[in-house]
């Protein structure tokens, strides 16, 4: 009896473990992407198991971050024993949603949206570009990878007959918010943009900012003081 | 007498406000060059006083978060009367560095070492590329702009003939660390990183990363989980 009541509440425990789950805070979110990397490093070089200490280490963090982290979204570390890195690297990849195809577009088909649309590591992480459009007539009907480049004007259409997740926006600064405002309109609900703007969208639409001038005035500053981050 | 002394206290004071600066927090830091693109707007604008609370509103901050930040590199507003747009995009320029011009070259000239050549938003804010490498003979001799590609095997006496402040990297992930070691034994104190590893560089070099690959990973999650920053 006393065995049963104690393999009972495990089991409603076990449930109520997988099933709940907190909302991670954006720093966490933000570190997910480099635990993934680096569980991917440990993986390929064959290493099985690693403590938080030793995991830490090799971030840059402190292992109590690191255990803090893994226990804000389920645990799955033993004490004296670490973490299994093949489990730990799989359920990050779940809660990334890496298991799940992505569709992207890509507006703005100059150099930049050129070297997104041929960049392969985002079709190995469930991401994958389905469309590219532009307004400038000689670009329109140019094939880079598999894509002939649509015209704008085309995206409704487009968007009735596919379904997109992300729209990648490298368009020239004059045009961010108005493209923004069209594509918003139609139903996008996730940009990532490039353009260096801050964007006003609805609030369900998630923006995702790649600011690389900031970057690169950052870098100078610190590179000129000395600093680190 | 006793005006003098004010006077003279007021002097000293001065000058010590203007020569001590405390180094800013990487928070601080990264906040910069986003004041500085609102300021340039408000300036294009011809707007040429803000308050705290109305250039937070339109950032999306607290307007003691504006008075915080502000205050820490020295001041400049008023009670009641705000910021002068122009004093303070001067000013956030001149801490970000953008009066003197930092020559870069590229490191990897696949498509997305070769659109980051061909962006003119750097060379606007003094960030100058003036030569770019690769290892690929096919690439060697081609011109990207009006940079012909060089061999990375030339890259120590390029370095004797010019002053390189920063190297971007975008080379293949498996090129990234002794690429990295390379260049840092040549010299280079500053990596605009765009290979998604960590990289591993001597205390004196600066390294600022850009995780395409990470941001997307974000912003699919926030996007699954309709989560904003």
């Amino acid at each position: 009896m006393y065995y049963c009541v104690i393999i009972v509440l495990s089991i409603i425990y076990g449930v109520k473990r997988v099933k709940y789950q907190k909302p991670l805070s954006s720093a966490v979110r933000r570190r997910l992407p480099r635990y993934y990397r680096y569980l991917s490093t440990l993986l390929e070089l064959g290493i099985s198991k690693i403590s938080s200490k030793d995991l830490g280490n090799r971030m840059g963090i402190t292992s109590s971050q690191v255990r803090q982290d893994f226990s804000s979204f389920g645990g799955y570390g033993l004490q004296g024993y670490g973490y299994d890195v093949k489990t730990l690297h799989q359920e990050i990849g779940n809660i990334l949603g890496l298991n799940t195809i992505r569709n992207m577009i890509i507006i703005g088909a100059g150099s930049l949206g050129q070297a997104l649309a041929k960049h392969k590591e985002f079709e190995k992480k469930g991401f994958k570009v389905i469309g590219i459009f532009d307004v400038k007539t000689e670009l329109i009907g140019q094939k880079i990878t598999e894509h002939e480049i649509r015209h704008l004007d085309t995206l409704p259409q487009f968007l009735e007959n596919n379904q997109v997740d992300i729209a990648i926006l490298t368009i020239p600064e004059n045009f961010g918010r108005e493209v923004a405002a069209y594509i918003t309109e139609l139903g996008i609900k996730a940009i990532w943009n490039f353009v260096p703007i801050e964007l006003k969208t609805p609030d369900d639409v998630i923006v995702e900012n790649i600011h690389l001038i900031d970057s690169l005035m950052v870098l100078g500053y610190n590179y000129k003081h000395n600093r680190h981050e």
